[in-house]
């Protein structure tokens, strides 16, 4: 009896679309507004999905307190208010685009998800840039 | 060819989470807030998935308001305004979290979409809590 | 010039639609299944709205983050996870509809946003019990 | 490495369920108010998902803005302001059920998708008729 | 002290913007898509706000389970899964504007308020064509 | 008979609260991380409102498409993937609140509405920097 259990978070950032390999026209070409050089911003909205069988002493695959804890800690802080392109350690080297961002997420969350939780683990990820563009990850 | 066809219901109850099996101060230690034993209370949003290929006649996998019928009659109708650890005989002497509520709501509806559609079959139940917390559950 | 400033909280609580001085039957006829006694509950929203000049120093006409502190502390520590008809000393002989719930708000925030804004006074608050449900009060 | 990356476009359209090869009765009784002759409409939100590899170059699973834009020329163009069941050549002879409009656009974007993304192919089609009642369609 | 309490209820209709008094070519020109012959439609929202003094004996300025009775026999009966230019006694001759159908609704719903409460009256009528376009009307 | 009518738009932007008559101590101590010199940004949504008598001949207090366009034209196109506090000319040497922000907007779009409509004036900006997070400006 599997169950999936989902928790929603969300943090402020600023980031651009910028390949440093190309010039500043090939950017723009590319990425359009997105490459502005003067950044741009996000509200995201990051929905965490964990899979198990319900603990039968708690009813519950995962503690979603405990879950919201280990996001906030673990990622949300490292991200709202930040800059992904300059502040955020393991974006670093990367392009700051959503497909990446929740492929990183998924590498900090899913180990420590084993560590919260005996029944659960990480099943996907969903990342919202906007409430009409998303991606979504499932770890492979 | 196969289509999901999903339709969203609502309903009002007061639950608490608690073992009874357990002390009050290990519920409290386990559940936190969760475990006020003078309860609390959410507005919860049930979305039922129906899989299955569209009737050639109607276009329909499942006619939509047959199944909010269905649900309402042998769900809604036994959760709204209640009390989940209290007035719901198919809840008791279980713990009132939202995964073990999806697996009790799967048997209940499970039976009776076979009997309004020949086409579709239960594919996934979605449980809100609240907007950031939810549960699915696809039978297994 | 003046700018309304608004933050949203929420919170999740139990309650009955329940008058001591009438019978139960009476209730019932009144209230139907919000009066059902062994309580139901909502995930409640919360609307603060402010208004004021913004301070020329911050550009805010309450600091929103100072606010959400404070409604935080003051309301939702008080009405989340709780019993309204029970756990609520500021409810305590009071019918726990949203309409009283809102002027009790009031009286709590109102003369706190004095103290934490010099530009601000309270001017209205919103509180949803349902996303089709809400009541609004401007203090008189 | 591969991620799920949606767009989310909307229109507004007039249809009635109505199989041509029934009486008026037959429709009124199967499909009820939707059978109406006068015509009822929607907004209709469709989520586009498309599945791939992030491109190295750009991080994109596909250009979201080049995904928005094909959907606006092939699908919202023909559907917006329009009746389902008169101004829509791929919809001629077809009931007007969101199931078989769902089948209709993906035949339309499915191969076009290729042609705009090198690494990624269409994965489903999420149409909503109301915020309560929605459809998906996976290709098969 | 006066609480202002608002309910939600939707309907799914047709419409088309015409000026009977014009000329198809005119319609088109002033209109676009919205004058296409062969309608198109939304699901629209309708939020009432009634306003009063709560009642002591019931904590209520309006029964909303009442007031939502109403709303559903007086309005949305009438126009949903309807098409507002020909099914709708009260919008005959008249442009289908939200503005105009705003204002007929008005003119329902005030008197029949006055019926069902003695603390409240109708304050103002908000009605979504969409999302992102509505209209409110305050009765003067 | 006025009726208010409303447009909704949204931008994504970058920005930072920040005083330059501060040091930067000084800055984080008031702003928090939303001082963080590396920026951070939002999705933004700005609801336009505009209040008149509804043109007899069209039903309309303002055409929703041209108040959209002027909006997109004069306001979107200024801000959206754009830095506050370095791209936006008429934001230049002023903190980059909200509550600025709106009244910027109001001084852009107040004498322009006067020229798409005879009948409708502006009435309100409501400008949301998160869902839970907005400000509305009144013009005084």
């Amino acid at each position: 009896m599997t169950v999936h259990v989902s928790r929603k978070e969300h943090f402020n950032a600023a980031h651009k679309l910028y390949n440093a390999a190309w010039s500043k026209e090939k950017n723009v070409e590319i990425f359009g507004p997105c490459a502005n050089e003067n950044w741009h911003g996000h509200n995201f909205d990051l929905i965490v999905t964990v899979k198990g069988e319900p603990d039968p002493d708690t009813g519950f695959v995962i503690d979603l307190k405990m879950l919201s804890c280990l996001i906030r800690a673990e990622v949300i802080e490292k991200l709202d208010h930040k800059n992904l392109n300059i502040d955020v350690d393991f974006m670093k080297g990367k392009l700051a685009s959503c497909e990446n961002l929740s492929v990183e997420i998924w590498k900090i969350l899913s180990p420590k998800i084993r560590g919260i939780s005996k029944f659960g683990k990480l099943h996907s990820l969903r990342l919202y840039e906007t409430p009409r563009n998303y991606v979504e990850y499932f770890g492979e």
